[in-house]
């Protein structure tokens, strides 16, 4: 007897989870022996909690090919983390409640390495508290800090982004330093990463090229080398180009910029070190700045996405119901790279208490001895991920992206259940 | 006897004033009879004034053909504005002589609204001082603040890239709106017009589509009418997104957020208005928020450059040089829309003059009652400006942008000219 499968997207949505949903929606199709229905959760976890959950059956085979070329997250997302089974007995009482009554045998949850975590502990319902069910985690992140797998869906389309973005600025502000801006600035995402940051380097191919300066939050900014390089530069090349990470800190490990606001998982929201970077710039050396904060325009940029990005979303979706279907528990697919250039890569598998809470940052080997830069070997890792332009299509000149029905299967619980 | 052109990139450069450069320099090597080489002001007028021309001629043509897709200003520009002859007699003496050095006998600015200008007051040598010249301006500028022409080469690839980035980011803070970000702010450029906020406006397509809120500088920002719109559209939709202009100013006439500096033509610079209006929504209402400043990212897009744009840009090039080399002078070549829907446009001819110095701000026609959106008149304008994909040739995952050589003509004046 087959049984219906519950599908969820967390944390921070990308440009690309959506392909992997219709990974999930489309292999399910295939194996009509064991799995019913893909539901999936309205604003992730929160729906199997609130029994919110969404018929993904109703909406059209187009509609779900269209997910392939739509960013953001189609079902919504949640920032909302489980605690343990000990601590927090009750959501999970409530979730095999919800499982039983919409006889949920598979959970996939689509997430970082917060949201594998949580599937990990959904995958111990099983075993702790007697009911059957299949889990399997799917990576997503922007940030690209997941241990194991060679990369992560998200980054490769913000690498794209951020590498075309800077290049495409860097051009425009050389042509101009003679009269006009000498600096330009650009904050990118990652927090404890700074994945994102130093593919912008992937724009600098020849000797002097843009970014002249990545700031990565590996490093330690030290404000007197940072001045003496952006002045060097200046002088040198005329103008200076500049990736800052979002999570950038001095050598008391404060964040350079800080909003002071914390997400539901305790990380500081930040946004804003591009104007401090700007203001160290003006007072100490006078130039004229200009500078750009990215935010969710880079993680949302569907219409320059990597093919290769798209590609991997769709094809770990698809694995990951694949592993569900051969009754594998608690394990998550990753991508293994078996070759740079040309770039090959496969899935593989991994346990997902292999993947939970351990956070992959930029190695020492791919940043440049004076901390500015990122190393040849870097370039090697980086360079296949922004390969392939996967273009939506567009009318009325704007990317037509799909808006699914989302339409809520009828609840079967008497009980609602407050989220804490 | 056929003599030289001169050809400079003025102000703010676009993503596609190089497609106007190639247009002006395919369509002079087509009248051999009339333009002997078109030389370049290296950094705009400034290379005229200081005898620092390049040699166009010695570029392979296929690198020409490549400026259509690469956005900057190949030659480099600057800001960089004439005085009167009266009041600056010095620099017209100066640019005749380097004029009569390089048998120049054509002059080419491509800029905005104060180019123009200067274009206008270079025009009038030939009878001031006794020079016989052929001046003919070139319409470009993000901000689409000219009068005459019905839109200006640069504004639709920013405006596409606007809609497009609102559009995308949109759908992201839709998909998280209930745990995380509910408000978020785009900042886009245009200092006193507001057409690049109103495009953003392009992304709504439907009752209820971002953007929910435009901020136009058009339109005295009124923090109350603000506040209480955004209260009312996260309570009714979940979140709000919003794109602002730089350019947005309060009661008093004060730009909400002014970084201090003055740029040559004695104008604000901006940047940070996003953050400000952040801090307004977090310190009134509470909400989380993202915000994002795009700066010199949308004006230098030209991965995502409108197709019209892009073909309206080598017109106007082309055009210029078709007038000058039929004896037209202190005139500009201007778009003329014949129709919206289909777009139907052509080249039309007007007097610098008539340009110079006159800035179209966003008509009232344009801006929805409540002051918070645009009309469907303002819709039917700027659709048709967005149309098509000019996307650029990639290698290595990256666009593949031109930088031409840039050989120095060789100087032929003994004096040098100091810039004041």
């Amino acid at each position: 007897m087959p049984r219906n499968a519950f599908y969820a997207q967390s944390g921070g949505v990308t440009a690309v989870i959506n392909a992997t949903a219709a990974g999930v929606i489309e292999t399910a199709a295939q194996h009509p022996d064991s799995i019913g229905k893909v539901l999936a959760g309205r604003n992730g976890i929160i729906g199997a909690l609130t029994e919110d959950l969404i018929d993904t059956s109703v909406e059209s085979s187009q509609d779900i090919a269209a997910l392939k070329h739509t960013p953001s997250g189609a079902f919504g997302s949640c920032r909302y983390k489980l605690k343990s089974i000990d601590e927090s007995r009750a959501e999970y009482e409530r979730l095999i409640e919800v499982f039983k009554a919409h006889d949920i045998g598979y959970f996939f949850y689509n997430g970082g390495g917060d949201s594998s975590d949580t599937a990990h502990k959904v995958s111990q319902i099983g075993e702790a508290l007697g009911y059957p069910i299949i889990c399997v985690g799917i990576p997503k992140t922007v940030d690209n800090d997941l241990p194991v797998t060679d990369t992560c869906p998200g980054f490769g389309s913000v690498a794209k982004y951020v590498a075309v973005s800077i290049r495409e600025a860097a051009f425009d502000v050389a042509s101009m330093a003679l009269t006009s801006t000498k600096v330009f600035i650009m904050e990118v995402m990652g927090r404890h990463a700074g994945w994102i940051a130093a593919a912008g380097g992937l724009a600098a191919e020849h000797e002097g090229d843009a970014p002249h300066i990545i700031l990565l939050p590996e490093v330690t900014f030290d404000e007197e080398r940072f001045i003496a390089r952006v002045k060097e530069t200046v002088e040198g090349k005329g103008y200076c180009a500049i990736v800052v990470s979002e999570g950038v800190r001095n050598a008391d490990g404060q964040f350079l910029s800080d909003a002071g606001i914390r997400d539901a998982f305790g990380h500081a929201q930040l946004g804003g070190v591009a104007p401090v970077i700007a203001g160290l710039v003006k007072d100490r050396l006078g130039y004229k700045y200009h500078w750009a904060v990215a935010d969710y325009l880079q993680r949302a940029a569907r219409h320059i996405a990597s093919q290769v990005d798209v590609d991997q979303a769709y094809a770990l979706g698809k694995a990951a119901v694949e592993m569900a279907v051969a009754g594998r528990n608690a394990v998550i697919p990753v991508i293994v790279r078996k070759q740079d250039d040309p770039y090959v890569w496969e899935i593989g598998e991994a346990s997902l208490a292999d993947v939970a809470n351990v956070e992959k940052t930029v190695p020492a080997e791919y940043i440049s001895n004076d901390g500015f830069g990122i190393t040849d070997a870097c370039r090697r890792y980086l360079r296949p991920l922004i390969q392939g332009e996967a273009y939506p299509p567009y009318e009325n000149g704007l990317p037509r992206y799909v808006r699914l029905k989302n339409a809520a299967v009828p609840k079967r619980l008497a009980e609602t259940f407050e989220l804490k």
